[in-house]
């Protein structure tokens, strides 16, 4: 694990609540609160879990805010992206005013965008940003796909310290190949961290210096048997157990399910995300229920 | 062709040109009106083209008021697209109060959605209108694919009066049958449009009621001598001339090839996109106006 504290390890990513379609303060600050208890490595708000894109700014910007007001100190990474340009210098200004540590930044896109115009995108930010910033590629929600070479062109602008790639290859040589490879596109001191909860475990063995994780910003304790276990063997047993749910992350997105699972624990109102995005039915409801319960009676291996 | 006359015939989907990254109301009154003294049959403001997706509340707002003062009578269709649904609610509420003839909505997506998601999206904006509704199917710019079934459900409800489908096969014989199976689909009376100017002509001779125009937003003339030619015959050969330029919209994006077209004939400042979009290059942008002299130089045949 190489590169600054606050780019390793676990980043957790909560849910930003709305109730009624505003934003829910009492339970974004009590997941918050949550997450800095969970000794958790740091948060990561506004992500695709945080719903970003979807939020004004005076929301993006309050809920930064609370953030950093309610972290007690875990280092909290904000989520800036937006379609244009402008709009993104804007809540960076506005997530560095409330004092996050860094910035998380996706090339979301409505007309697909060129390798070159994300360059310049990246260029003029990390230009304009005092904190650093975490590349954030995540085709799925933004219709992009990096290149290596795009990978390695971003990552040498000043001030970019992590890149945030997608789910790794699940076979774990396969996976070591690719971080190997991705380590040697990018200067030292970046690291880089894995999406995709399901490949967590093998690609921390694989190398991978972070994870930034949907499951640990609702279900922190359960990210933390992955990346504290004492051994591999107990990291691959410990996502093992998760299998159920990432089985209904794949068929229903990961924000849908952990939005289902922090209602049925009181932690947020049924309906908090934005609409369009609606509350699961009841039988894919019923299905993460289940899927939590099989969860809580898998015993861990002993150490 | 049948339906409603604005949901028929040539509907020209202009460029909201900025300059500075602020709205260029100068020139974006001029390309409005020129549509409107170039006999097209509406005009298509805030597409894709339009840049919608980029734009403030405040700019859209202020664009729509501008296009219905400036399209001296010809109906004018808004779109209304945004990530989340309170703001599509809203941008309705703007151009309605604008004056527009009716609206256009793309189920925008950042967490890719459920059928049922945009559904129930499209049955929450037409209970709220009080004008017609185009619904708008842009799988490339939304990531978002509508099922025949969806298509269905969603153009029964009240106000939908015509779908921008995206572009057809080019085999004039499959282009029929599609066109065929979507009216089979739609209630009587929903009009069915084409977006993809390169096959238009095919669209339109298949049974496509309205072509939903990008190179009409810039050249109404060129789009004209499609839809007004006089036979089939003159009809692809006033598609085939322009077939230069559809294969640098095939390249580069129609949005950025239009952007340069329109700068070069004066209409717009030369970086007239929302950033992240970017000008085209120096050896594209040569490309374009290669492809414009070729197109000058080709005679239609005579009616």
């Amino acid at each position: 694990m190489g590169g600054t504290p606050v780019f390793t390890g676990l980043s957790a990513f909560p849910l930003t609540p709305l109730d009624d379609d505003r934003l829910d303060e009492h339970a974004y600050t009590r997941l918050i609160g949550r997450l800095a208890s969970s000794g958790v490595d740091s948060i990561g708000v506004l992500g695709s879990t945080g719903s970003y894109a979807y939020l004004t700014r005076a929301e993006r910007s309050r809920a930064a805010a609370l953030a950093v007001q309610h972290a007690g100190g875990t280092p909290v990474i904000a989520g800036i992206g937006a379609l244009r340009a402008r709009h993104v210098l804007e809540h960076a200004d506005d997530v560095q005013q409330a004092g996050v540590a860094a910035v998380l930044l996706a090339p979301v896109s409505y007309q697909p965008l060129s390798d070159d115009e994300v360059y310049h995108l990246y260029e003029r930010v990390t230009a304009h940003l005092s904190v650093p910033l975490v590349v954030y590629d995540n085709p799925r929600t933004t219709g992009f796909t990096f290149t290596d070479d795009l990978y390695a062109a971003v990552a040498k602008l000043p001030g970019v310290a992590s890149v945030k790639v997608p789910p790794l290859p699940a076979d774990p040589a396969i996976a070591r190949d690719r971080v190997a490879a991705l380590r040697g596109l990018l200067p030292a001191g970046v690291t880089i961290g894995v999406s995709g909860d399901q490949v967590a475990a093998v690609s921390l063995r694989a190398g991978c210096d972070a994870w930034y994780s949907v499951i640990a910003g609702t279900l922190p304790d359960l990210a933390l048997t992955i990346t504290r276990a004492g051994s591999p063997r107990q990291a691959r047993a410990a996502s093992d157990r998760l299998r159920p749910l990432f089985e209904l992350f794949a068929a229903y997105g990961s924000l849908r399910v952990v939005a289902t699972i922090a209602a049925h624990l009181g932690l947020t109102a049924a309906g908090c995300l934005p609409s369009p995005l609606r509350p699961l039915d009841t039988a894919a409801r019923a299905a993460v229920l289940q899927a939590l319960a099989v969860i809580d009676a898998t015993p861990l291996p002993r150490e």
